[in-house]
């Protein structure tokens, strides 16, 4: 038997278990040009939020009562299409799944040899090129300049910090446990990391920690971590908005301070950034990065929860930042 | 006898004529390479709100008690510099008196045959420059695309849209009567103008006026009328934040809408803009407006005040928007 994981209802405010359905159904069968896929990891990812609003966006919301999707890492159990072939590992946006049928449309092999599976989900995937891309095509660091990383310990940002360091930048970041903080300094090479929720005045704790103010900011968390920041940017900063987790799971419209007087003061770009629009440069950066990794430049950490019937709650504990790095689902 | 205008007090929220203090002195006396100048045309602008603020920001706040300066026409009435003959007329930052030396730094020299000399302080001057080098180096058109300007009609924005149409865009601006709006159809040839103080839902005047969304945001004005631009920019727009005199006079954080989820979902584009950043490029921006004029292309107005003793209201009557285009003291 297959089981499949539905949307059941659009989450008002932060999502709960209840708002996902598992259904047992048929595994597919295949037809000619079809491979059947085993789902190996799950990527569970703060974006995947806004698609369960039925609202525009960059990407279509999630239907009611049909599969929620995300990245995935499946093996190929059976093929009829000339591309694959039984046993070959692949990566691609599929279904909440055990099982199901493709056409080989969007996926990609990846090589069990060279990586961790799981990492093709993370420092290989997405996570690593949202970091890499959103830091060199709207960042922008110089060497010597300030980096500055909201969300530092998660996926995106403990990659994003790692990366300012190999560029020569000086690097701090926020994140929200002690734990956390340490990992950023002994792990992950940041010059200063900030818990943002026990400090008695994050404007200040950013200043004392960046003398020589912000010229990139990293942003993945909005809100008010994002207020305190914009004290302290520099002229001509370049602030790339990639995430705003701190808002997702607003009921009303988020409200705070005005910003424009701040971008206007210090000539300041401030740009949404979204991935995919940088297609073209996926297998560049992918090879800059296994350079990275394979020469030990580049660390990542994952939190991997075991169990299909465990990725609603993996997908939940991300708005309670209970992963460190890249949190993925192991069937 | 001189005259002069200091700052007496930094205002608190909307600056009021007791702010201001007119004291009688001498004229000076030049010495070698200086020049007299009898000062001609004021510019009052908005961004010298900000420098009333004991604040840092791209210039220095004024000071108490000392002059307060801006963009002045003068006439040189008398010269021991090499470079400048009684008869000359120039353009510079200068103070607010009637009479006052130079040593010529900063000084250029205008020709009164070939402009009205108040249009060195508008369109041939700051206000065309940040109106053509705004749109063009952060906005960056393209034909077909739709450009939407706040504060429409003034000095800066009036500007904007004309531009915007040699460029090939559709252009649609906001503006405070319905006499601006008016204006901005028949005089500067905008395709659209909403009255954003009598509209019933601003929000959705701009998406009647704009079937196809907005690609370019120019943005002066700030606050509730970008908040209802926003949702309605296409992907990969670009916003100008040039001005923002909906918030200067605020006395406390001006808060409102969170902006971060509609730059993500849009990969959208947002730099403050300062004209003096672009200073390599006036040159070449002044020549391809003079020739916009000639050919009667590039239209402008002006509100011209008389009087030096007028100075102070002038620049008060600009946040309760009783300009059409820019606005200027005759002295």
């Amino acid at each position: 038997m297959n089981t499949t994981i539905l949307l059941k209802s659009r989450p008002k405010g932060k999502p709960t278990l209840n708002d996902f359905q598992f259904v047992s159904d048929e595994i597919p069968q295949i037809e000619k040009r079809e491979v059947l896929l085993k789902t190996n990891y799950v990527s569970v990812d703060p974006y995947l939020r806004g698609r369960m609003n039925d609202a525009k966006s960059y990407i279509p919301p999630f239907r009611l009562n049909q599969p929620i999707s995300s990245g995935i890492i499946a093996e190929v159990t059976e093929s009829k299409h000339p591309g694959f072939t039984k046993g070959d590992f692949v990566s691609g946006v599929l279904e909440w799944k055990k099982f199901q049928k493709s056409n080989g449309k969007g996926l990609m092999k990846v090589d069990p040899a060279k990586a961790p599976l799981s990492a093709y989900l993370g420092i290989l995937g997405l996570t690593g090129l949202t970091a890499y891309l959103g830091l060199t095509e709207i960042g922008k660091p110089k060497k010597g300049e300030t980096l500055f990383v909201s969300g530092a310990a998660g996926a995106v940002g403990s990659v994003v910090g790692q990366i300012g360091k190999i560029m020569g930048c000086r690097v701090v970041g926020t994140a929200g446990t002690d734990e956390k903080a340490d990992l950023l300094k002994s792990t992950f090479a940041f010059d200063e990391a900030i818990n943002y929720k026990t400090v008695p005045n994050l404007r200040k704790a950013i200043a004392a920690a960046c003398p020589d103010g912000i010229d990139v900011y990293f942003d993945n968390v909005g809100g008010t971590v994002s207020d305190a920041v914009l004290f302290n940017i520099n002229p001509f900063a370049r602030i790339i908005v990639c995430g705003a987790i701190s808002l997702y799971n607003e009921t009303r419209m988020p409200m705070g301070m005005r910003i424009e007087p701040f971008l206007i003061k210090s000539s300041a770009l401030m740009q949404g950034f979204i991935v995919n629009d940088y297609a073209k440069k996926f297998p560049d950066a992918i090879k800059q990065l296994s350079t990275w990794i394979t020469s030990g430049k580049l660390k990542y950490k994952e939190t991997i929860v075991e169990g299909f019937e465990n990725i609603p709650l993996a997908f939940l504990d991300l708005f309670e930042g209970k992963n460190v790095g890249k949190m993925v689902v192991k069937v």
